[in-house]
């Protein structure tokens, strides 16, 4: 069943890793040389994701800690997905933090539905016993006082004011408040109750998956080892990738924002992109810049929406850029007018649409005379639109690359 | 129903007390100013008094809150007992505090009997209305993680941390376990489901009661009052009274154990003790020490044990110091031998009775020359009893004071 006598396979598994913790390379004893015990092992490791279902967009950077439990998959583990729908829904209490809302029990089965079917190109859905999705409100709604109270004295204060995050802010002079020590806890006690052989998270995770080995001790328990991967800078080759920076590919994005964004990933960072995001050979790799930024984008491209697609889009947006806008590809995303009361003027339509942030950004666009109608630029910023035939069938261009085409 | 028309009434609720909060005294709104509101409701306040079941002695140090609760009842008050069952039962997970072991229900039950009969000469157990008991697992039991949650989410770490007694052992580098952090806020969220109008506690207390103030305040309802009583020296009038130190006086104990503690009393504290073990008016005390002594110990003898006890005790003892033992005094404890297997070397014995603390010290006193079995002095530190007729009726006494008669 496990495939790891091909070396390939453990080489996808360490590939772009940062952290494997414990990690004594000259141990005899595989419980703490996880590349040891993962040949050597007989059953399927369970390697357990955890996901905050909070509806947040799902992007390259979350890919790769999921990729990673893919390869695991592959080679015969089992991926165990925990959706932290209790700590979504009992969220900040405080009110005060902005990355816990509270949210009701229908927002995040929705969010939990919209998740899964954004990784769904990443992970193995169909393979008998490679994957299981489970709920941390099932072991954590039933906690009580006297087991919390257990779970608190595992850990003493010192040892959480050392966790990253808390000791600057506690040392500033920030609050905090005595609640957040529950979260690494919860996610702790979830290794508990699936009993996980192995975590997967970001570098940002060390603390918390350590705390689960903790727990797991507590509970006499196997402790489980923690594998780190690396944050992913986002398109901008600086900051770490996130949606409020504006420089993040998420994975429902169409085939063509996807490729133009992914065609200009600066140098800089390019070769981490492919390490994390692709499984292609690092070494055989083109030497011209420009070759490497559309062999990432087309392979990533690939991944989510097929070769095909990516194939076409690679080429349309070759042609576009050498003879301005192909208005017949079927590449072209769609925005429907059918929720739209007319008469309105068109900037307003076209700040509705997802090329334009809002209606002020789609007027400095026609002002700017950077937006064409069927490749005709548009000059009158108050152009009323009447009737919805005015608009029906036609492509809208914003710059360069970005394209709607208006349907009923 | 309420008797605060008389001025006796609200002195005494003022007398020996150490601080009110919050006080502001003048404030027109009595939210602010616990004795104006004292006189002006017209309904019984609840007041609380959380105790710990862990079977520990009650002592004349805890009898000063006890006191003070009486007095609210006198006035018309409910007291409102709140047997802490359920953080007697979690205890401290760590096992690492001696004062919080884990306790079984029964344990705790059979505590909390011994508990309430070592109180009752403090308390009014009889007038209708005057006394409610509570066992705080009735509503800490079901509190699970979310409810647990929003009640940490009330507090900082720093504010947890600004504890007498979190805060130097945290700079000092020793462990604060987090589960300690619970404690403070079960004892405050016992407020807040009792609905307690004013909780009392001795001046260690603060904290807690000032967080029983922040979560009623939570959870909308109004804050209760604290009122802080001194904490009581123990009989050296040096340090704070406790069992462990050897320096109190045991509610329990019997009326020639009591009296002859008290009636050695450091002058340095004994105003003290008048002012918070009695009701008696403190500018009418005698002058000379040695009565002001005999004063103390025949009225705290009196709460305990009656007039009539308390007036042949004093008889008794001056009559001992006068004469020697009188062996026929129906005061002098008992001891019964029935259970001992003979023939035992008699020192041993003696190490069992209460007025030695081990067969070590029984063997020390004999060889001292400090025993005597019906006024004879014991010089054979190896005197075998053969038959329990060798002791039966005899009155031994070890020292100037302490005596015991051996019965079947």
């Amino acid at each position: 069943m496990l495939n790891l006598a091909r070396p390939d396979v453990l080489s996808r598994l360490q590939r772009g890793v940062s952290e494997v913790f414990p990690h004594n390379p000259d141990a005899k004893k595989s419980d703490e040389n996880l590349w040891q015990w993962v040949q050597e092992i007989n059953r399927p490791l369970r390697v357990k994701l955890g996901i905050d279902p909070t509806g947040a967009e799902v992007h390259l950077g979350h890919s790769i800690v999921l990729r990673k439990l893919r390869a695991f998959q592959d080679a015969g583990h089992t991926a165990v997905l925990i959706m932290g729908n209790f700590t979504a829904q009992i969220g900040d209490p405080t009110g005060k933090s902005e990355v816990r809302p509270q949210l009701s029990a229908e927002q995040v089965a929705a969010n939990v539905a919209s998740y899964l079917d954004q990784v769904r190109p990443i992970l193995d859905f169909a393979t008998p016993g490679r994957l299981e999705i489970c709920y941390n409100a099932t072991w954590l709604e039933s906690l009580n006082l006297s087991k919390i109270g257990q779970l608190l004295a595992t850990m003493t204060v010192g040892q959480m004011l050392a966790k990253e995050g808390f000791a600057e802010r506690y040392h500033q002079g920030q609050p905090v408040y005595l609640h957040e020590f529950l979260y690494p806890l919860m996610q702790g006690y979830d290794s508990v109750a699936i009993q996980s052989d192995l975590e997967l998270g970001g570098t940002d995770q060390k603390f918390n998956i350590a705390v689960g080995r903790d727990l797991q001790r507590h509970f006499q328990l196997p402790p489980q080892f923690g594998l780190l991967m690396p944050i992913l800078p986002g398109t901008d080759g600086v900051q770490k990738m996130s949606k409020s920076l504006g420089n993040y590919v998420g994975l429902g994005e169409d085939a063509i924002s996807m490729y133009s964004k992914l065609e200009k990933v600066p140098d800089a960072v390019i070769d981490q992109y492919f390490e994390l995001l692709t499984n292609l050979p690092l070494e055989q790799l083109p030497a011209d810049p420009r070759q490497k930024q559309k062999l990432l984008a087309k392979e990533v491209v690939t991944q989510y929406h097929g070769e095909e697609i990516a194939h076409q889009t690679q080429a349309e947006l070759e042609a576009i850029v050498l003879s301005g806008v192909s208005q017949n590809s079927e590449l072209i995303p769609e925005f429907s007018l059918g929720a739209i009361s007319l008469p309105v003027k068109f900037f307003y339509i076209l700040g509705l649409t997802p090329i334009c942030t809002n209606s002020s950004e789609a007027r400095r666009q026609i002002q700017g005379g950077g937006v064409r109608l069927d490749g005709e630029k548009i000059t009158n910023v108050d152009w009323q639109i009447q009737a919805i035939e005015d608009l029906l069938g036609k492509v809208v261009q914003v710059g360069k690359k970005k394209f709607i085409r208006f349907t009923p």
